[in-house]
């Protein structure tokens, strides 16, 4: 009885938002959760840490945050008139808060090393599932919200779209960590924009220009954070790693492997119809939930003294911090500046010509500030009511400029001596 | 001798930017000159503070800031290898620190009620000299900095151009005092990105987000607080009522002005000449160093009492805040709408055909956030040494796009009851 | 009625608290009163801005500020179970928002200079009853707990007491605006901590280190900002520019003043009973509401250029920031140290011995950060239920420590060359 | 060549002083080393993160922190006339780096848990003289700073005292990250103010309130933050989880390590003289600096799952934040209430008499906001040079009543059902 009473008041210190308050006992519980926990291992930016050393903040703060900002944006719609019940408040809340339980260990960068063909969030998918059988059927809403088949399509959209509560809080809180201030985000006035037409999310057309800063402080985040050429680099360098750990397992040679992650070095899961089989006993969304980034650190930090010369020098670069060089530009490189680069860093550490790809990657990145597709635009709610997208409201072209996708290309190899 | 020590060390106290140091004596003593010491009583805003109630800073502060941040940035040169001499150096402070001297009595607003064909800067220019007079020629390299004609033209362009110290000081300052978080602008990560190239002020190639970000933050300040309706609306109420004052004085009738601010409504000074002429034993630039804000405030409170229907209805808005309302929108208002609205404006408060000017106001306003002319562009220094304009050294066309000048028109007049 | 639902979402821009939504209706009809519409012509730390150049907020936003703190501060208490009926929420927050009505021109500095024995309470009171009549009664419960005599003592101590809404804006706001970033007070924790004990205020035990560190930040804001040795010297000066024209006036001679000015320099109001009664058909309490920091700039201004030497040294100074050198200790200036500075001063400035008085001036400042007076006292709720003084609380003496009465002596006098 | 010109620009984001310029190519390969990296995987507040989510920044960013203010403050003094060579300012910043190399897994909180009767500082000086023999000799001022032996104490006392560098740094970074924005410090002013008399650190007499408000900060960072009762809880539940899983490996159980860890496992190291010494080829400090905060997450994933319910419920306790219950009291809990506490916590869970003391914890914290010890104290710099302890020169003696120890009593143990 007293454990109720006093969850109703709890209260978390958030240094974004200031006191955030759980909005009930069954958010509280579902907080608590081992799945939602595992997520303050987790960190937010994988590798970012390593060009802003401030970017160490975990998932779990991230999707407290976007919960934060839900329930601010729910009240907000309220206040103007749309009708949103308790059950569709608590299944949006809900929503939000576990998106996310489907990332593992270094979230984006690693996506692919566990599973092939599944993405995260079919995994989060899973793990709603799970959740709710757990909680006898209560986060039924919350699942029809996250996949979006609930009829009220902008309560999918907070979740889920170009201006969901996870970009508002993700861009502001790496800029905070980072301290790339220039990436802060003014989430309390797009929030207070923020409107319903029709059962879709849209913006009052005052708050055009403060979306416009919001497209092109995301535009900023993502080529001074997210796709940094050192954060790409050291991305390689651990998708590589992980890579060359798993031929050598399959090959029997014996390698370091915390019990938890063994699992995956073990089995392929590569269809999301084998999630819930048992391998050894052991289904592979159990076993993803037992694995986070401290699994991988501790294995590459044993692998450097591995005689395997390019798992250790691989691991060594990771662990000490001696990066891959990374160039990135408009255009392809040309086959001719790849193949003497290859050379050089051949000859340099004295590789076989098959360990080459270990090395020296070349491939490229790309983002559009703004997505114009029909089912995902940002629309705005003009004065007499009709609905406009951002990319076509706007005074000048500018929105619609930035739909264009920019692709870099990049290549990036270990020091050459 | 103490006090040349003390102000060696003499340090002013800046929200913004923390502890602001003077640079040296001279410059101190510029800083207590009457003629600086003015701009303590000029809102740097106007009557913007009727929209946001912060927004009450004087210009006095936006000098020093600005001043602060030339100095950041001739650092940043000279640790680039660009010689800058101690005279250079000095000249570049004080050409900043005097640029705002011509301003006078909310500022842009009243710009045109005082002097006609004469333009602020001209003003600044004119007060400079009279302070090189007086500092023995001190003044000198600054005042050629500051009108153009020194050869190195990237001092200058510290002084005015689309990336000047100036813009950089005022964006971050009026979003601090305003509360308009979204118009914050990364100065600090502009001035590290600042480069010269052949004697003019270049931007190194990461920077281009960064611009684009200040470009953005400039735009959204413009229509959310410099060009806000309700901003241009108090704004033509004040130009209306010290017209209506200046019409009446000169008619004869008796109204109440302060004595400095007598000389501007018995003289009409519309060109640059008369400046130094003596009217009544006073010039121009005299007179004008004496009135300020507060003049103006106190006239206006006196007129809310006077007879004259138009002058007391105009001064007791002004007063009170009850101010015109005002439509904004992209196209042209009709000819139509406008003689309806001038109607019922006319029969509400019981107005003469003649008088209706300075009740119904219909005009424009314009902006672009970015300027591809020739001389004022803002140019990229790339990788290689080459020069191109950020609207075409930009990844997508959207700087280009923020080239377009926005023309929005307005209508205002008081409330119809 | 579109009004009606325009107001109803009325939201202002504060710089510190981001978005104020006003309450209601009639509180937004209150705010756009021209009495309270009058303290956006009335800086909160009069001439504060000599030391601190950005501290010219005006007191119309702090008293917007403490209404903000206020609803959120009956909310809190209101969550924790105190009932507060909305007759009591809209009279406690018209209560802070009237607070400050009987403030003048430069606040508390000339306080003493228009009223003899009548405080600035006391004349916010006699506003107060006047919007009462004017709004029909409406403002009874406002006043009641303005003055102390509503029943539930906590709502008046939200707007007068050590903890009261009034300091936690004023501290926050005049740290922001001077740069004293040291004095930045935790508004939210401590707001956050408030709860109601038999009907008085009280903090929880939790927050004990939050006051302890908002009684030093008080401190702090005092001895660096308020009781700032050179505020004190332009202050000083203020005073006596304004007793000097009194005298001046009084004696006949001819000195400009502005029309509402000239009021307080024909008549003495010494007594409270004579602020409604008419001189010249216009009570004091009419006349009052006329004047604001403008008209005292206006007429230093001018009296710069009077020929009587006492009136424009004064006035020189204070416009061009020529102030007074001031020395502050803990010990009385001694008798043979003072006199020896007015020789100095006298011979410097060729003044009479009678005329001293303005220019060389010795007196003391004092201040405690905590009063341990019984009806004062910040008292700490206790876990058991029980309630102590915080200065008992706290497990070190150190708050009881700051309840001494710190003393200054200080003397200040014009520059001696 | 080219990355020397590249490094001698190197430069660091970070969330609290914006830009850290890296001051030299030697110091860029300092925290290039291995040893420093390390700190990037070692959190600076063990698990404060389960009552701060966002405390999770890494020792790495804060000796990068105290290295910019160690970089600032020697510029003051410099400025203030005072002598600093080369060498000592380089010294005086690698001291300051290198002061935390001696910190593993989860800092203070598993001091004690790796070496016997060995502080993390002596750790630290072992470290820097590995360095030093790496670096042929270049660290050798660093160290003698370091260790209190160079003639200059000032130097010193910027590395340890109480107004060091560090604790400038940790507090000020500890309350952006945690979100306690009441413990932010005025780190420039305070270093503003930083002086120095016959070779020791003072502060200038003005500077005094800034350091009142710098010690309540740390009060109230170590009430609220460090020494918060659920941290404490969780700390110990680490202590103990560690202690066991000792004891089992001891008594040859089966229980997993990583192989770094195997070492501390294996080894009682228990005096300095072994820190150089072989064990199976490997020396302590050697297998020290393999193992950080991941490790010791990573076996407790495993421990949850291991039979003895001991080490499995504390581990799960912590990996999911199931954590212990805590009272914290002024007076020591009665061995009555220690007694009953035990056996309701045996009877719940089952519990053998002899491992209640894994479960049932009863001891202490304490702390005193200032130390007036001779050798300790902040001396300050009064008008007329002489040196005044803080506590005495306030002007009233509430620094004094600061130096008091206080002690709480605390106990902890697991949820009763």
């Amino acid at each position: 009885m007293n454990t109720l009473i006093e969850n109703k008041r709890k209260i978390v210190n958030d240094p974004i938002y200031g006191f955030i308050q759980i909005p009930s006992d069954f958010i509280f519980d579902l907080i608590q959760h081992p799945l939602i926990q595992r997520l303050r291992r987790i960190k937010q930016l994988g590798l970012t840490y390593y060009v802003y050393p401030g970017a160490t903040h975990p998932r779990f703060q991230h999707v407290l945050g976007a919960s934060h900002l839900m329930k601010e944006a729910l009240n907000i719609l309220r206040s103007k008139g749309q009708e949103i019940s308790e059950e569709e408040y608590t299944g949006s809340i809900i929503s939000i808060l576990l998106h996310d339980l489907g990332h593992g260990p270094f979230s984006h960068t690693l996506e692919k090393s566990f599973f092939k063909n599944i993405t995260h969030e079919e995994l989060s998918l899973c793990y709603m599932k799970l959740l709710d059988k757990e909680f006898s059927g209560r986060l039924k809403t919350g699942i029809e919200i996250f996949s979006g088949s609930y009829p009220k399509k902008f309560l999918h959209q907070l979740v889920s779209s170009q201006l969901d509560m996870d970009r508002l809080d993700y861009l502001r809180r790496d800029s905070y960590y980072t301290g790339v201030t220039e990436g802060i985000v003014g989430s309390d006035r797009i929030i207070k924009m923020l409107s319903t037409f029709d059962n879709e999310l849209v913006i009052e057309e005052k708050g055009i220009y403060s979306i416009e800063k919001f497209l092109i402080a995301r535009r900023l985040m993502y080529w001074q954070v997210y796709l940094h050429k050192t954060v790409i680099a050291s991305e390689q360098m651990l998708i590589k790693v992980i890579k060359r750990a798993k031929k050598m397992h399959k090959n029997g040679e014996n390698i370091f492997l915390t019990p938890s992650l063994k699992f995956f070095f073990d089995n392929n899961i590569n269809e999301k119809g084998l999630l819930d089989k048992r391998f050894d006993n052991v289904t592979p969304l159990e076993a993803f939930a037992k694995i986070d980034d401290n699994d991988i650190i501790v294995c590459i930090k044993e692998w450097q003294y591995h005689k395997d010369k390019v798992l250790s020098i691989l691991s060594k670069g990771l662990i000490n911090r001696d990066l891959f060089k990374v160039s990135i530009q408009k255009n392809k490189f040309t086959k001719t500046e790849i193949e003497e680069l290859q050379k050089k860093v051949m000859k340099n550490y004295k590789l076989s010509e098959k360990d080459l790809k270990y090395f020296v990657i070349s491939d490229s990145v790309k983002n559009n500030a703004y997505s114009k597709n029909l089912d995902e635009r940002i629309n705005i709610l003009g004065k007499k009511n009709q609905i406009t997208d951002i990319a076509v409201a706007s005074d000048v072209s500018n929105v619609s400029a930035l739909s264009r996708i920019v692709k870099k290309y990049y290549i990036c190899h270990p020091k050459i001596h």
